[in-house]
């Protein structure tokens, strides 16, 4: 076994950078002189000796978990290379049918999961507020207010505690583990069967406990799940497996599902089959192909159909309180929408003011998401007494703000005494009045959407309720985010900027001829481009869910202005609960100072190697002793005249080989026979975190003598780069391709093969900061505004949960 | 300098495939003994000596002109990495600003000019209607035929003389070059102003003769070519040029624009910008990234808000002829669709036929293509006696078709005896009737298509006219595209799938309760799905055309059938037709026998590399004698102890050094003052085929015996791969990260550093099977039907075009 560190130099290299740590206007002067000289042959110097010490840990769902990266490389082994040379056509054939029925599969599931969840909710929280209405009704105020918090109490305490107590990787609304999962980082548990219940109920319980929160990002984690779960042949802790799915035993097929997972739950929380499609694509995952988008609409059409299907048995009226108003669906068709080019002030002056509002939303967000950590941390318990705190509040805001609303009287026929869907609610106003506060805020969030989207009402709300609205909505949707459980950030979004829309429009009063409806979906789409910064998918989600195609120059004038003026101030709301939780998500981009180094300028080590034909011994020592996932085999002699690089094996193969034991006595090539012993599916990649130990293995004295024949389990095809690569290409490389290993190969033939190995780690800023302090204030450093913010807050954060 | 061919064995290597050759049955018996032993070190062998013969030559627009590769690596020489460090905030911030400013021109131009045209079509051929249509009132039977057929004729011929004698890149629909452009295929002239010229006003005259062509696929091209000519600083050959934009003379930032262009196009042809964006991203494109999908977003935002200005403007009644019917918008809002799970197995049967038909379509326009080259190739006279005589053979199909319809009583209003858009001709019928096929041919295409579309007609045809429409339309349509002057698809594969769908309808008879114009715009979307095989971006431009949501799910359904049957048969139309041009696409996924070969299997030679220092004699030479666009720069003693990889040289880079004439007497590394003499702009990419050639350049004899140093002009980061890595994956690396060069290094440390390179034609089927001919016989070959007989077809279409 040879470690390359041998080889390397042990200095750390001039730094060839000192020059830019002078002030900016110096090295404007010195621009023509240009002090570094073209040539300078500088000596490679890998760091070989300071491992990566970047964090293995991040905060899935709710709880800080061990996080590994997700390998979509095609293992071209022989032992693989053999396997797939054998599969005939019919197995190819049923290969691509399962692709297939799986997709149907999930859109079935998922379909009828998005129904159900709303049937649900619409169900609980119906029930509740045509409880709390009655109650009003016969004047007992104190007993409905006590019968609306004590109920929101316990049904988010129910979604609370299950998120605590089964699995904390439910918590939150999952779009950012399932966008950093198709980036390529898996953490235990985020797929498993056990996470995809609590998700669904806790969202039930959670969405109908009258927080300010929504159903749709727990959807894309429910789709995604699913995706998961198929792709992994089901769940192996609770017996259904099913065992001929092995060709989707590794990471490159189960991507795959969970895309078109994601995509279907995207369809399925907002009947937008398309959108869905544009929102896996746009936020969602990081690579693409196009006949994975066919598959992704495939299954989002299932889901639509799915969806109507469902819809059509409700509408014979077996549904309890589910009505028209259940899906997300507003309707506003019926408006015949004209705009002329003088109805564009208010619209830009709307995406403006969206923008703004947005980015100022996801910085609250932040430091609210922080400071409830803060109290998080401290366990169970904890989160249970901050979720009924905010649970609390919340009841005791939505009971009492209404008391200052004005009661007015009824002028429409919804204007009913029985609360139902939709209706417009007396409170404690006398008949045939209703409180304009109350119908706002005692319904569901969707009921609400579809009050203020639809036309023709300008008159029904007065501005300082509108007014009174919004920023409720605008503060309590921050602060229910915080609490544990799993819920979404979309629907309170939606909300939230259709209040503000209305607000406007009714402030521009006679200036504008748009309707007030019209304000509030573009309102909507403004604050969602202001905060989640998806221009396409939102603007495809809106015009699905309104059913108005006539908007759409209207939405995307709006999205783009919004988007613009909210990137100026800070990133997408995902992007930053992604740091937050510590999960290395790689950009697509190079940083600019990453033009600056070669791959050897941040490599680190030691490098640990085999030979083709290692000992056990040597081999079970690393396995112990090191925590990487992959090792170059170097072939030297007498099996080669010289030192030549065989290929790269993995941790994974290390350990199946380990507990088979196909051990030989001698250091020889075994021969040709390895497929008797083994097959394909030995080595196929398990679900999440159910990876094998190297403890776990035992290796008596007398086996560790023995030799293992590396060559037919190593992937002869690994990429590699120059070590005089700029590190901004091979990102370009690893990225672009999906790799979890990058092998590093030396540029002149007097040194070992191999030199080191890149991992997804060595592209993380906070890396290659910490090796090149200085490049943190040259000005190559980053464009993008607080950035540096945000990894404080995130270290803080990282912090007590390490802790 | 070297030429590392010397260090290659000149054997070539013992087929480890010959085992495959066998029958297949043969195959399956021995799998289980697996005769290739899994360990056969086989020696490594470059077929250095024999060059890639694959065809730099391909037909663009309606020529055979030269290809050239795009290159989208970042080239981090010296030079431009200084150059790059030098640019100030105010400079990225420009760059930036710029890119949006292009994208907005883009969006604007490409906006006015699919208005411009709509507004020229529909005047152009609404009036000769006219003309035609009082004629015939006035039972002037045959000056109405000599008028139509000469009007059709002289329309062509002119379209068919601009595009042979001004511009034959603009020929066609121009949607395979765009493809084949963005998958990195450059040709000269198709991004040319006068291409622009030439596409813009042969499509008004094209369109416009009756032909059954389209305006969408040429909008494509006019959007892409706005693209490349904003992005490579106007016209030079114009003196159109602006000087300061040298940050985007490069590959990269061209693709992005001529992306943008592309997308806009389409949104102009079909006022549908969601759709757009989608066709780019779906069709086109075979890079992209998130940040792109919102700078064409934009773009085609811009184009909705430019024709929603141009609209309003036409609505005060100043465009002639062009009225509400001008740009296709089959607005059936009006219909509240209502369909049920028993309405699907019409729309089910929908979709197969689609799909056949569609196939069949594809199938049928790939022979009459490849016959009617036969006469294209004899020269220009001939291409305008072609296009003649299929205009008089379509004018005298379109003229004498009616004759066998029937009249029929007028029923509605807009059965009025003078001809205006949108309304029932009469033709030789008597007054207050109207004749049901002349309604349906003598119109544009666009009109047509809406009278099939729009609901509440299910009584305006009859069986056998709607049959003789839509035969008509299949046949001509195919007939029609043969002819070398600039027009598309779209139009008439909509026009034939809505004729097709209404008769389908009509067949239904009451087995469902569906619209026929529902039935019309289903077969619409069926046979797009048959022939073009795109999903979403079709759904989305068929439901941004008929501005209605709620056919989304039955409109999916559709094209997923449609889809799925005609990939059974053949490719889609627009990968024919690339296949046909011989443009070399590289497909994102490896062909199956791809994973059996290394690199080193198909990379030809001989290999050229430079010395870091190297006399101007070699480079010269070695320019002129070969047609590589890369050399490899390799540092050899005295510069470093051992040779050494330093990077790789340009061809174009290298021209312009010796332009420049900057030599040195000595073989000595010249310092770093090279700033001095060269800016980064002297080695940006001009516009497609405005390269230099080392012929032009003249060289004194002492000249040849002085040296330049390569150092600061090379691009020190390639791409490499090891010569044993798989050809499938150094094709995933390629195709991924959009290379032009791989450079393949050796595995072992006595070789030369480097020891080939692949390019884009190492790739190509047709390569790779001339040299491994035995591959043609395994079942690793291929699994999609048909691509044999179309590369044969392919073979015979370049042959005439060499010739």
């Amino acid at each position: 076994m040879a470690t390359a560190a041998d080889t390397a130099e042990e200095e750390l290299p001039p730094s060839r950078f000192s020059d830019e740590e002078d002030d900016e206007e110096e090295v404007e002067e010195q621009r023509g002189s240009m002090k570094e000289p073209l040539l300078e042959h500088h000596p490679v110097n890998l760091r070989r000796l300071a491992p990566n010490n970047t964090s293995q840990l991040a905060i899935v769902g709710s709880n800080l978990c061990p996080i590994e990266t997700l390998d979509y490389e095609l293992i071209e082994s022989d032992l693989f290379n053999q396997d797939w040379r054998s599969r005939g056509r019919a197995a190819i054939l049923r290969y691509v049918l399962f692709k297939w029925t799986f997709c149907l599969f999930i859109g079935i599931v998922a379909g009828a999961v998005g129904f159900f969840n709303n049937l649900a909710v619409e169900n609980i929280a119906g029930f509740k507020f045509v409880a709390l209405s009655n109650l009003m009704l016969a004047d007992k105020y104190w007993t409905a207010f006590w019968m609306f918090t004590g109920s929101n109490l316990a049904l988010l305490m129910f979604a609370t505690a299950i998120t605590a107590f089964v699995s904390t990787a439910a918590g939150g609304s999952g779009i950012p583990e399932v966008k950093a999962y198709l980036n390529g980082v898996d953490a235990p548990d985020i797929f498993s069967l056990r996470t995809l219940v609590v998700k669904i109920v806790g969202m039930i319980t959670a969405v109908s406990s009258s927080l300010h929160v929504g159903k749709a990002g727990p959807m894309v984690h429910i789709g995604a799940c699913l995706g998961a779960i198929v792709g992994q042949g089901g769940s192996r802790q609770y017996h259904m497996t099913w065992r001929w799915l092995r060709y989707f035993k590794n990471d490159r097929d189960r991507r795959d599902l969970v895309t078109c997972g994601a995509a279907a739950g995207v369809a399925a929380a907002f009947r937008a089959p398309v959108g869905g499609v544009l929102f896996s694509l746009e936020s969602l995952s990081s690579w693409w192909r196009s006949a994975l988008i066919w598959r992704a609409f495939f299954t989002t059409a299932v889901v639509a159909i799915t969806l109507r299907a469902l819809i059509d048995v409700c509408e014979r009226g077996k549904c309890g309180l589910f009505g028209k108003g259940g899906l997300i669906m507003y309707d506003v068709t019926a408006e015949n929408i004209t705009y002329h080019v003088a109805d564009l002030p208010p619209v830009i002056l709307l995406g403006v003011i969206g923008g703004i509002l947005g980015s100022l939303y996801n910085f609250l967000m932040l430091k609210v998401l922080r400071l409830f950590s803060i109290v998080n941390e401290k366990g169970r318990a904890y989160r249970l007494l901050l979720a009924a705190t905010v649970s609390i509040f919340i009841s005791c805001c939505l009971f009492g703000l209404p008391w200052l609303a004005p009661c007015r009287p009824c002028q429409k026929d919804d204007c009913s005494s029985t609360s139902q869907s939709g209706s417009f609610m007396s409170f404690q106003c006398p008949p045939k009045h209703y409180n304009e506060l109350a119908s706002l805020l005692f319904e569901t969030n969707d009921d609400t959407i579809r009050k203020l989207f639809s036309s023709g009402t300008n008159d029904d709300f007065q501005k300082s309720s509108i007014l009174v609205s919004f920023i409720s909505s605008y503060f309590l949707g921050i602060i229910s985010y915080g609490v544990a459980a799993p819920f979404g950030l979309f629907v309170p979004i939606i909300l939230t900027g259709a209040s503000y829309g209305r607000l406007i429009g009714m402030l521009m009063g006679s200036n504008s001829n748009l309707d007030h409806g019209l304000f509030a979906v573009l309102g909507s789409a403004s604050f969602l481009g202001g905060t989640m910064r998806m221009t396409v998918s939102v603007c495809v989600i809106m015009l699905e869910l309104t059913n108005n195609l006539l908007l759409l120059p209207l939405v995307m004038l709006v999205l783009l202005i919004s988007k613009t003026v909210a990137d100026s101030f800070n990133p997408n709301i995902y992007d930053l609960i992604l740091k937050l939780k510590g999960l290395p998500y790689l950009e697509d981009h190079a940083e600019p100072y990453m033009r600056q180094l070669t791959v050897s300028d941040v490599v680190t080590g030691p490098l640990r190697t085999f030979n083709g034909v290692e000992k056990v011994g040597n081999i079970v020592h690393i396995l112990k002793t090191t925590g990487h996932h992959a090792f170059p085999v170097i072939d030297e002699p007498p099996f080669s005249s010289s030192p030549v690089l065989f290929g790269l094996i993995l941790r994974a193969h290390l350990l199946s080989l380990l507990k088979k034991k196909y051990f030989q006595p001698t250091c020889t090539i075994s021969g040709c026979d390895v497929t008797k012993h083994f097959v394909a599916d030995d080595f196929s990649k398990r679900g999440s975190g159910k990876q094998d130990r190297i403890e776990d293995i035992e290796i008596t004295e007398e086996e560790m003598e023995m030799f293992i024949d590396l060559h037919p389990f190593t992937n002869t095809s690994p990429y590699t780069v120059v070590e005089t690569m700029s590190l901004a290409k091979a990102l370009i490389l690893f990225r672009e391709v999906g790799l979890r290993h990058l092998l590093i190969v030396p540029k002149s033939s007097s040194r070992a093969p191999v030199v080191g190995i890149l991992t997804r780690h060595d592209f993380m800023p906070e890396h290659i900061l910490g090796l090149h302090p200085f490049l943190k204030k040259s000005r190559w450093k980053r464009l993008r505004f607080q950035k540096s913010t945000i990894s404080r807050i995130s270290r803080s954060y990282l912090m007590w949960a390490c802790s």
